[in-house]
């Protein structure tokens, strides 16, 4: 196996590291999307969403939270985007299970010019309620 | 207190839940970004991200993932992206702390035309270690 985050979490690969515990590691986006881009990986290696164990998936649950408010204290951010993406269609890159923590600024377009990837549209009731019940 | 997400909750608001367990209720988004586009909320009130119990967050990630596996099941997507918005900054617009599951269909620019809200670019190494060093 040849995974990226795996080689990070072993300190085999060079990164920025902020933080870890038991069950996660966490360290810089070399690609920040904007000021304290963080991500947040389990130690144990995971494809993705769907291949996670849950336990460490809420951990790093946990982890985006305590980053959260680290960035809103130590870097004064105005609020924060978690964000995972699950399958290349969903612009996954890294294939080892990562939570974007992405702060995010007010009134900075040079620190902060990201928009929301949708524009939110009423959906079609019927649709909607047709779809909530293949779901059920 | 007048929170939309508390009264989806309690049922005084109407909604088309899909899902709910012990601490979270899960319910179709009446502005679809895509097809199958859900919500998580814990059943406990809490602003945002920040303000939540870490429990109920493991417990939103939890269901986040039953949810994303049963999309890709049920509705045939090809992939998922969690979403979580704290502050107004973030596009948070309801103050109840809240994942989207939104499900990815490759190939169907019909029913799937988001695009990643920046576009990756390596930042400057020695900004990053700055600031990965006031987050330490
Ligand atoms: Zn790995
Ligand atoms: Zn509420």
């Amino acid at each position: 196996m040849d995974c990226l985050f795996c080689g990070i979490v072993a300190g085999t690969v060079p990164s920025q590291r902020v933080d870890e515990d038991e069950r996660t590691v966490s360290f810089m986006d070399i690609n920040p999307a904007t000021e304290g881009h963080l991500l947040v990986v389990p130690r144990a290696h995971a494809r993705d969403l769907l291949d996670a164990e849950p336990d460490d998936l809420a951990a790093c649950a946990r982890t985006a939270q305590r980053l959260a408010a680290r960035v809103v204290e130590r870097l004064g951010a105005d609020g924060v985007n978690l964000l995972s993406c699950c399958g290349e269609v969903a612009w996954q890159t890294v294939f080892h299970l990562h939570l974007h923590v992405v702060p995010r600024y007010a009134g900075d377009p040079a620190r902060d010019d990201l928009t929301l990837p949708w524009v939110p549209t009423p959906g079609d009731a019927a649709v909607i309620a047709a779809t909530a019940e293949r779901l059920r």
